[in-house]
């Protein structure tokens, strides 16, 4: 299993980087660099392995993975500008803005999310698939998906009631987009894929449920980013408002939930299966 | 003509704001905001003025012209963020960081974005003609044409070689995309295609030299915004470098050079080559 993850990263991390010259000029500059950080590549190995369960021929897909990490990565630098969370590190290295500026980090956020529609557009393959799969994710990064998150999120005050919907919306939603691509891909009947888009939500929400754990009680040297900021940010951490026991155990029934309903789906591919468990049980 | 043209503004504006409930917290309302400042509305009508050319049946198509549209607003959210030009007015009203607040206006621009893709794939139309259209579009705000041109004014520095390739890329390829788009709904031949294509550049890059001449002599009341901006923010203004009787004469040739290519490919139709004289010849 180890060696074919290690396949799979070094086709994303190339496949990332395709295309976009560092040379030219102070754009691709930026971009090359949020993309050369190394993260865990979560969203695009997800997609992969998926595909691969039913399949086994997941590289060919490899365009469509790094479209989904683009998007990924436009929310991030984004979300790291000064008018927003304000972060100077990520991953252990310097935020886009604070390598170049704030003009740039927005601009290469920008042109990353144009870039990842342009990928898939351009991807080889029926175009009725290409359209369903722009369908599934224009619209979990939209209003009713991640920016809609993130906007609750600055809205939140406090009010403990939105932090599920939140965590929905900002997090799950692009989990289960990445999910229900890959489903596409394979030609997952409805029913099951219905089945998948709840292991999606369950897992997306556990997952940022683990990062919230992550803030209260990481390593900041292992995590790569400033952590202890939620309570001073005021942010819809999970943990804060409704403390660590109660968010372990959600974790612990929302992975157990999810690895039932993808028992119903018969989808056991183990390196799929542990993907899922290292979502929610996070390295600290 | 007048009535035309009314007509289509009006479901420009209509469909503009459809499903996006300025009630519906804050993102809904910085987006409702953005979309009801009334703007020229000039490449939707551009889109459609250019199936009526052909079909006579733009109205159909109001949602494609809707959805370019956002791009077009996302792209003035953005650069009216202080990080970019840092403008407090635009049409005549405050910018939507100014009415709201930064992190607002980011989210706002990027959810614009998304929107744009959404609402063209889920178009009731031929996947070939979605995709092809995706593939125009994306292409012309990505790294190679919007979002490159406005990194390339970044990086400026007084360098008079580079203004037309900023024009082209930070202005035209977003008019030449637009018109391939109508384009592809009409179902044109290549070969015209390709003469279109000239003229989306020609007319583009002269749109942003008319611009440019409105920045250094326009009435600010009149054009809603500051002018006189350029000189100090030492933006790549044609006028500024040329001057202003070589702008002039570039304009004037553009025009004539786009009206005789649109004769050559048999596009006579009224309102669509009025427009394309109001892009150039600017109430200043």
């Amino acid at each position: 299993m180890k060696d074919y993850f290690e396949k799979l990263i070094n086709e994303i991390e190339s496949g990332l980087v395709k295309g976009i010259e560092p040379q030219n000029g102070i754009l691709g500059k930026a971009m090359h660099y949020s993309l050369s950080v190394r993260g865990k590549r979560l969203r695009p190995l997800l997609f992969l392995t998926l595909i691969d369960a039913f399949e086994k021929n997941s590289l060919k897909y490899i365009d469509i993975a790094c479209a989904i990490e683009y998007i990924h990565t436009y929310s991030l630098i984004h979300d790291d500008l000064p008018c927003m969370d304000n972060d100077d590190f990520r991953r252990g290295m310097p935020t886009v803005h604070k390598k170049f500026n704030d003009a740039i980090a927005l601009l290469a956020g920008d042109t990353l999310l144009a870039a990842a529609f342009e990928k898939i557009s351009f991807f080889d393959m029926p175009p009725e698939k290409v359209v369903n799969i722009l369908k599934i994710l224009t619209h979990s990064i939209g209003k009713n998906g991640m920016a809609g998150g993130q906007a609750l999120d600055l809205e939140f005050n406090k009010n403990k009631k939105l932090i599920f919907k939140i965590q929905r919306k900002k997090t799950a939603e692009l989990i289960k987009g990445t999910l229900l691509s890959g489903a596409e891909i394979v030609n997952m009947k409805e029913k099951d894929k219905d089945i998948l888009e709840d292991v999606g939500n369950t897992i997306g929400i556990a997952f940022q449920m683990a990062d919230d754990l992550l803030d209260i009680e990481g390593d900041e040297q292992k995590v790569g980013k400033k952590l202890h900021k939620d309570k001073i940010n005021k942010s819809p951490n999970s943990v804060l408002y409704f403390g660590k026991d109660f968010v372990e155990k959600k974790i612990e029934t929302s992975y157990k939930k999810s690895i039932n309903m993808l028992k119903e789906i018969n989808i056991d591919f183990p390196p799929f299966l542990s993907l899922i468990k290292k979502m929610v049980y996070r390295d600290r």
